[in-house]
């Protein structure tokens, strides 16, 4: 079969393995998409290479359908459309134990930490495995696992039908979280400095704020009437975002920080006490996020489709990593496994 | 009567003014002590001019007598021993319009925003008295508005009986947090880098950690048992103070900021992250709090009192702002007005 492999910093090959068999309590899928996640970006850069462990082949974002159930393995069968819940906790941290295994503090993050699933056919465990709809068309299902992050985003913030809701930053996530807190009831505002990836939001009927060329706190203070944002999603991971999230709420308003920040980085704190804000980590996601980001791909009631930019071959994959650095308008590529 | 006013950076002098008269809905309080707030420090340094708008007379922790009533004031009588919660919202506001006036976005902080207490009488509006137990001594009492810090503070905590919970910082407030925490059941360790401050903490019988020459991450890890503190209070208001913050909390732990922070300041954003903290703002006190406060204080179950380092006259406030800068090991400095 083919998979694909992460070499060294921005070099992938697509090598020939033997497909893998099932063991107990395993199954073997055989893939259908597998989008490109940040952290896939992060990888492909070389910077990750301490987790990553190259030459390796990576990806979780999958959907796919069963090739082989392995000794054990109930409720599942030969051919049913699954996706992946791509986490492995030891069970045994004190995370796991307050039942929060998904901030296990010796998370096996799978498709990072361990093999993933670029390639044709993937072994996994069953009991991460999630069922899909009979009918659910396999392409929108490779976006299960980030819809799944913004439902625990969108979760953890509390967020309640018309709350007044600003994002900083519109990528993937960044454009799901919108499009998912407008389904909820929310009136969205998208803070985005790339005039392409604001055209991309507008299509899809997001309003935007240029926060380059406007003043992104006085634009939620007009918006919201001189309140300040009920809820703001920190998605940029960017020291800007870091800088200017807290500007953004209103009195006791809820801050969750979804971006991944690599250094420390300045908070204005005095915002945090002057306004007793509440700021929230946001990790991956829990099952039941999983099961929400299912149903709502499968009912369909907001464009998440449109998210997704390109679909191509495992031999393209290298040239899609190539254009996602060049083209902010780029959103969610998917690979096809088969 | 005697006032005690801020001129400029390091200078107070003690200035004869008339003693005032109730209007309506007002009172005139005759002030029994009046302490030193870590604002009045900053004020007496001259960084908050602008508010302060010398020359002025400060000061808001203080426990007195009522000296008039003015027209339509009922509920209280003269010679009647009271405090006083110093906080003039707008009543327009977001925040005040939320039920949450004592963060008020455009708060009259009585004692720094207007006239304060460091005088002989002190007018203020009747609606912000809390009434004092006839038996109160009035010394002790004049640790309510502190000590309602400590009980905001802890009550956006959401504390638990048996919770582990790490203080950064072993000034006036951090004693407070501290003892009202092992009150409720905490198990506590105060961080604190002043050996002066620790032996003060010590005697009370808080238990403390070096955090200057320890690694504090370390030690509270290990005092958890590789867990981390359920609960850390952020109260020194330091850029190592933000820095440490994060490390010691476990997953899905709270932080709650007391500590002001005059300029941005450096978090782990990675951590809150990976942990899924909750990081809380905690600015001043609730009505409820000053109530807690008063029944704490009355109860006399921990030692608060030795919170108290020193009573000094009007005419020694001077001396006693001078100390506070070199004797790391004063704590609660209380003037007397009469």
């Amino acid at each position: 079969m083919k998979s694909l492999v992460y070499n060294n910093a921005k070099l992938l090959t697509v090598v020939d393995k033997e497909i893998p068999e099932a063991g107990s309590s395993e199954v073997v899928i055989k893939i259908a998409y597998c989008g490109i996640c940040g952290t896939d970006r992060h990888i492909y850069h070389g910077i990750m290479d301490e987790r990553v462990k190259p030459p390796m082949t990576f990806g979780h974002e999958m959907s796919g359908t069963i090739h082989e159930l392995g000794a054990g393995v109930t409720g599942y069968e030969k051919g049913q459309k699954v996706t992946v819940r791509p986490l492995d906790p030891d069970k045994d941290c004190i995370a796991c134990r307050m039942g929060y295994s998904h901030i296990c503090q010796n998370l096996n993050f799978i498709g990072v930490d361990s093999e993933g699933a670029f390639q044709q056919y993937w072994k996994v465990k069953a009991d991460i495995l999630h069922a899909l709809p009979e009918d659910m068309d396999l392409e929108v299902a490779a976006l299960t696992e980030p819809l799944a992050v913004a439902c625990h985003d969108v979760s953890r913030s509390g967020l309640k039908k018309g709350d007044r809701v600003a994002i900083i930053g519109g990528g993937p996530i960044g454009l799901l979280i919108a499009l998912l807190a407008q389904l909820d009831g929310a009136d969205v505002r998208l803070l985005e400095i790339s005039k392409e990836r604001r055209d991309v939001a507008e299509d899809m009927g997001i309003k935007t704020i240029d926060s380059l060329t406007v003043n992104p706190v006085e634009a939620v203070f007009q918006w919201t009437g001189g309140d300040g944002a009920d809820i703001v999603f920190e998605v940029s991971g960017s020291k800007p975002g870091a800088a200017l999230m807290t500007g953004l709420a209103r009195p006791r308003g809820v801050i969750v920080l979804v971006g991944i920040f690599g250094a420390p980085a300045e908070v204005v704190l005095k915002e945090i006490f002057l306004r007793e804000l509440d700021i929230r980590g946001a990790r991956v996601y829990q099952s039941e996020d999983f099961d929400r980001a299912i149903k709502l791909l499968h009912e369909n009631k907001a464009p998440w489709r449109k998210v997704i930019s390109k679909v191509a071959s495992l031999e393209d994959a290298q040239s899609c990593f190539e254009s996602l650095d060049e083209q902010a308008d780029l959103m969610k590529i998917l690979i096809k496994g088969n």
